[in-house]
């Protein structure tokens, strides 16, 4: 990159700030984000708020003049910063572990500068045909055939609703133009997916019109893994009781457990009865770049669409959601709609990404996932996911061997699921366990050195702990275990005093 | 902002790069950026590309080893800058001009270094509270009544969803639960709209299950606004049909020509039929802000929804796209499945906003919206935009006073739309004329200097030109009418030869 050449100081570009009125204060912003990612460490981690905190005291109104950045930026040390949890902590073990990361950051900066809208081939070329070429990028790093081709979506629930349509649309049944509703023609219609299933699979069936009732949800085996059987049994259930099934959701590391649906089978019985088959890998899909993780994904290329989320296990920040799919005319005949003051020469040529999805509007979301995967490589890209997993199973060991601890699920990623038994009270009640744990987890939480959620499987309740940020040491994975046991010591201490 | 202690060099912040890394290549972009911004007029605007040129340069797959920032930014230099269309350009015209503005491009700058999840209060508190504050902000500068709620989406395309989602659910037909398909107790269902409405009214129709037909177009008056007399005559033949309507989307400012629907009457309509009103102002909204221009938007609280976009003409980056509601927990009914892992404490006494959407996972957007806000001033939002209506009404003049130029529309606010009539071939019939303009908009935006677009009205071929981005003056808007005076000429010239 040119330096610039000099600028007069106070020149104004018309309206907006002048242009070195930016560089003084994206300079000083650079600074305090070097400095928040070198001394990230020293934040508590969840945000130590109660409801109503920072509204009451921000301005009820918006200020009539011009102010300062100095100011702000003075308001967003003193009164945003407190109110933040740190998803880039490397101690944010809760939900999915993600990361912001120094490529990724730059990348958004010049997106935001460039403030292009990526709906038209036209109307940025090289925002459309970077995605093109960085999805096909990801695609062969995840051993996925040239037949898919891929788009950025916000989010997974967006990719897995987009998906869904189409899986709607390739049904045929003229909904597109006629609808579902009062056609005395169509039956009810069905998607399938496991009860592990993450809830934007059951909203995007609200969405589209097929109710909470139009997803089948079909139990899991011991390892929280889709029974296929089940699943051929309610199809063919289904079938005769006049409904048309449509759809099957497999997930390949799910929410709570990252346990992986048997897609192989799955994809066998969709083949069988025509269904498309979605498959949800938005956390676990970036673990197929691993050679010896590849087998969890085998067969994954029947299905007819796959999101994987980059902004979850890709150290891209949020949001980068990837749809592939392997019969993109299907989703363009579900969503495009050309209005006269869209239409362009180029639509015969070129690939409009506007007529896939939802939304029209689509910010350059390319350029940072390209800086991603060229500055850490392949190689520095497979070196992060590998250590994280292995943080994981070296946790999940220490656990294994502490009796005051039971795992609550295998580990094929990086995320576990384990709960505190205290080793005198093995018969405690489910309920009172319960308690126990989510004393725990809030007292393990209010150390503001760590964070972890938790979920409930099969009806108990498990701490949840998840590794994924690039920041993430094993001294940071081994800090979490030490206050999840000492915090643990002090609730035994209590519950033996209170229990004389 | 207080200045980071100083980095030892090359420290290492576990896989990711260091951050002293970061604030080199920051201060490095930060210039390029200040030096875009300040030399912005140079760069052609429309990207002088053919569909694949940008595709086959880059590399086929991925880098198996990292990359230099340095190797990459020249890339970005030589590979993808050519093949930008500028919409942060002052002469880009097209489809709506917006603003990347500096203080924008900076809130974008700290949303992507924290990378927080607003998708939870506890996820991210001052994400959530900021959130509430600035959009009630921004209510109460459109001049609407704090019975309105707002979140943000990433587009109106979503906006409109959610609220047409909202809109079905309010019906009480228990659609949540059962859905659409099969039904035999359910009617055909029906959105109303003008036929100027945006294609992502048309899109959610579809989406959610009413399919095309489940949209009723009302043709619109003279001045491209929905005949309120025919909405009404519509609902009651509907009705006597056995369809059973759910609601109006009444639009202010078109996509086409900006014209503004009848939202009083429109109103009462809905109103009288117990429909659902949501209100597009998507780009026209933020005018409410105008004393002036507050007349065009009485009565707009009637509606039950209204989305307005910031990234439009509140020079905030894409995305940012607010959507009001007067009943959030119709939305929230639409909208909410809470997953145990998604379960907090907090859920009785704070708004977890995942639960008003589609997307779980949402980017923290109010953040350069509160940047945006603080930095200009309400005087400096009401002066950008009056100015840039103003331009608007001039140019309106100077076309006008043409006797080679028609308008095709009124111009309410900074958008106009016109055509190309040769003064000695008033005659030329329709498709000559379409063949003219096309001819004329694609000589006018080769010239690089300009970005304009076009729409067909009521059959009738015209070019575009919207004027709202912050650095646009008035010799950005006269040099674009001479261009387009010259290349008209050319054609005549041209015209003139061969018609001899």
């Amino acid at each position: 990159m040119d330096a610039p050449p000099k600028s007069k100081p106070n020149s104004k570009t018309h309206r907006d700030l002048a242009p070195e009125n930016f560089l003084e204060q994206a300079e000083k912003i650079a600074e305090w984000i070097a400095n928040y990612l070198e001394n990230i460490r020293h934040y508590p981690v969840l945000a130590p708020m109660k409801p109503g905190d920072i509204k009451q005291i921000l301005p009820e109104s918006a200020p009539y003049n011009p102010e300062s950045f100095q100011q702000i930026l003075e308001d967003f040390d003193q009164i945003i910063l407190p109110g933040i949890t740190h998803w880039n902590h490397p101690r944010f073990f809760a939900y999915f572990s993600i990361t912001g990361s120094v490529p990724g950051i730059l990348g958004e900066m010049l997106s935001a500068a460039l403030n292009v809208n990526a709906m038209l081939w036209k109307s940025s070329p090289a925002a459309t045909e970077l995605e093109q070429v960085v999805l096909d990028w990801l695609r062969q790093m995840l051993g996925l055939p040239e037949t898919f081709a891929g788009l950025i979506n916000d989010t997974a629930s967006v990719s897995s609703l987009c998906a869904m349509a189409a899986a709607r649309e390739a049904a045929g049944l003229n909904i597109r133009e006629q609808g579902l509703a009062g056609r005395q023609d169509l039956p009810p219609l069905r998607f399938y997916a496991s009860t592990e299933a993450h809830s934007s699979i059951e909203k995007s069936a609200i969405v589209l019109g097929f109710g909470q009732n139009g997803l089948c949800k079909i139990p899991t085996d011991a390892a929280f893994r889709m029974d296929a059987s089940v699943l051929q049994q309610a199809i063919e259930d289904d079938i005769k009781r006049g409904i048309k099934p449509i759809g099957v959701i497999a997930t390949l590391g799910t929410t709570s457990t990252t346990s992986v649906d048997p897609v192989a089978e799955i994809a066998k019985i969709c083949q069988q009865y025509q269904l498309w088959l979605h498959v949800d890998a938005a956390y676990a899909g970036v673990t197929a770049i691993l050679p010896e993780k590849r087998a969890l994904f085998s067969d994954w290329e029947f299905a007819d669409s796959i999101v994987v989320n980059p902004h979850k296990w890709l150290f891209t920040p949020i949001d980068c959601s990837v749809l592939y799919c392997r019969r993109p005319e299907v989703l363009r005949q579900a969503f495009s709609l050309i209005p006269e003051y869209l239409k362009t020469a180029e639509s015969e040529s070129a690939t409009n990404l506007m007529d896939y999805g939802v939304s029209l509007g689509r910010r350059f979301r390319a350029l940072k996932l390209w800086l991603v995967i060229r500055s850490f490589g392949q190689s520095g890209i497979i070196d992060a996911i590998r250590e994280h997993i292995q943080f994981a199973q070296q946790l999940k060991s220490l656990i294994e061997v502490n009796s005051n601890f039971q795992l609550l699920a295998p580990v094929p990623f990086s995320t576990l699921v384990f709960r505190f038994i205290p080793r005198h009270k093995t018969v405690l009640p489910e309920a009172e366990l319960t308690r126990l744990n989510q004393q725990l987890l809030e007292n393990i939480n209010q150390t503001g050195k760590v964070f972890l959620s938790h979920t409930v499987l099969k009806g108990k309740y498990g701490i949840r702990l998840a590794i994924g940020n690039l920041k993430t040491t094993w001294d940071d994975v081994l800090l979490a275990w030490h206050i999840i046991q000492s915090e643990a010591e002090k609730i035994l201490m209590n519950y033996a005093f209170k229990g004389k």
